[in-house]
């Protein structure tokens, strides 16, 4: 905020979504708008959006039937979590300078009446932590891992995309339980990384044969595999369990942008033979929860036991259907964030 | 037992695995012999079996890795649980003209010590009961749909290979326990069965496309989804579960006699999407337990809550094979037994 602060209306750039992708999403997919936003009504206020995050999950979202949240509509603001500073407001809880978390959508400003919206602190952490450790991923990691996968102290914990935002934050939480972690990524810079921060043994499944090297690592079997990946690592994964495991279901990006329904775990009656659990959960269910997270993992954060790692790119929001194709092509380690840096507040 | 009961040693044909089956078994996977079952030694009885027990479990059992139970060795008499009639002991609990239960294998006679075998009181249940609803696949139903699937009253219940051993027991203690249940059978005849003891909806998967009958039937979803059969029929359920599901996979007979490991489950992700749980489990973990399935089902057979059917075939051990195939074809409506009939006794 400077002095020269935005006033009502705002001119926001906006992506929608024009047609839905069949396979990956490309040009056509979206459309970029410039409309204005209202001063705030009573109870609402306006946010100026500085990071969008980067999800797997919104792929799902462009898909035209009704998931764990209903599919962005065509012509809308295209949904995603950001970050930014509001720069009007009508609303009790919110005032103008204020630094909020929420889901505004890919534009440069956003109304909002609050609902699901959270006071970040940037003193604590930057904006791009609040979207990934301190955000939705890493409030995936803490319940997917502790409530969904019941892990305990010294289980082995196998964990696909693990350079990822949440893979990177499942296996620090663990390694922080006194876990054995094993983690499955694609390349070497990622491979180092992740032993930098802290796993037992690394699997480059571009390099490696997935199945046998969780074999190698873990000969008792996994305890807890956190998969957010599908496709044949889940298999592996599946051969390698031990007795009573629980896999816990977060994602399958390697088939998000599959044009039709892939293969399933071919090894899914692996959870007979180990009386094993293969469970799915989302994360909004444990909303009321959320502090609880934040509070931990931000004490991990500060006393250096979870490394909190974004790739941030710049650029406005029409970089946004590019940047989302980089997770797909796994050129981020850790949580995907762009900052909407070339937005100069623009007075209406 | 008549008064001329035979006496070591005795005269028993057995069927050997002879050859590992690649697909179905057929002749060349077995061999019949004949050899001497010796007296018993101290703490050893001899049986003479009546009944045996055929299972779709039993194709697993031939491949030759280790599953939850090692293979039957080549050379080994065929694995079987069978009913007989205890004629030697030198057993302290065993005597002559006990009745009793166990996995005494595809063999006229049986030494035993007893390991793993029960008395079986026929009064109450004839033999075929005992390897059915009192036996391994009642102890299968009830612990797969109270402790894996964790059945409340008012769930809705599904059941595939509803016409089953293990399924139609599922179904009616579901139905005992205040559920609505749905099954998914083969074929007319065993559809109306069902209807006749209580099912509530039934669909043939023959005729009907089944995920589309569910939705029908189960517009809200499943709550509880027992699978026997895997393959489509387990993708078809999983496109029809309740926020918070469980399914249990107790076998896939659709796959066992599978070349090469079929495609799993396409629709998995509904676990997550409906925060539902897929657990496997081994009924031979619940042994310690079995006195309560079988006190709670004898009851409930006794009062007709629950209607226990067998199909029993005749011949001796050399019609195992054949009679085994049966089960993959769909012969048997309930249980289906090897009754021993044509089996004389015979002294040494």
């Amino acid at each position: 905020m400077t002095d020269s602060a935005p006033t009502a209306p705002f001119t926001a750039r906006q992506v929608l979504l024009k047609q839905r992708p069949h396979g990956y999403p490309d040009a056509t997919t979206w459309s970029v708008v410039t409309t204005e936003i209202p001063a705030p009504g009573d109870g609402e206020f306006v946010v100026r959006v500085s990071h969008l995050s980067l999800d797997p999950a919104m792929r799902g979202w462009l898909n035209d039937f009704s998931s764990y949240i209903p599919p962005v509509e065509i012509g809308a603001v295209m949904r995603a979590g950001a970050t930014g500073t509001v720069v009007a407001s009508a609303h009790p809880s919110y005032a103008v300078g204020d630094t909020v978390s929420g889901a505004f959508g890919v534009t440069e400003y956003a109304l909002s009446d609050g609902r699901g919206v959270t006071h970040i602190d940037l003193e604590t952490c930057g904006a791009p932590t609040w979207l990934g450790a301190l955000g939705m991923p890493g409030m995936t990691a803490y319940f997917g891992l502790k409530d969904v996968g019941t892990v305990q102290p010294g289980d082995t914990v196998l964990v696909s995309g693990a350079a990822g935002a949440v893979g990177s934050v499942v296996g620090q939480i663990a390694k922080a339980m006194g876990c054995t972690v094993i983690g499955i990524a694609g390349g070497p810079d990622k491979c180092v990384w992740l032993t930098e921060i802290g796993f037992d043994a690394v699997i480059d499944y571009k390099a490696e044969k997935v199945l046998s090297r969780i074999r190698e690592v873990a000969p008792k079997g996994v305890d807890v595999f956190f998969d957010n990946v599908g496709g044949e690592i889940l298999d592996a994964g599946l051969a390698n369990l031990r007795r009573g495991a629980r896999v816990v279901l977060c994602g399958a990006i390697s088939s998000y942008n599959e044009t039709s329904l892939p293969p399933g775990p071919r090894r899914y009656l692996s959870l007979l033979v180990y009386r094993a659990t293969m469970a799915g959960f989302v994360v909004f269910d444990y909303e009321d929860r959320y502090p609880e997270a934040v509070e931990a993992i931000s004490r991990w954060i500060g006393d250096g036991t979870v490394v909190a790692r974004e790739t941030v790119l710049h650029g406005g929001v029409d970089a946004f259907g590019e940047t989302l194709l980089g997770l797909f092509s796994g050129v981020n380690t850790g949580k995907l964030v762009l900052a909407l840096d070339e937005h100069a507040p623009s007075a209406g």
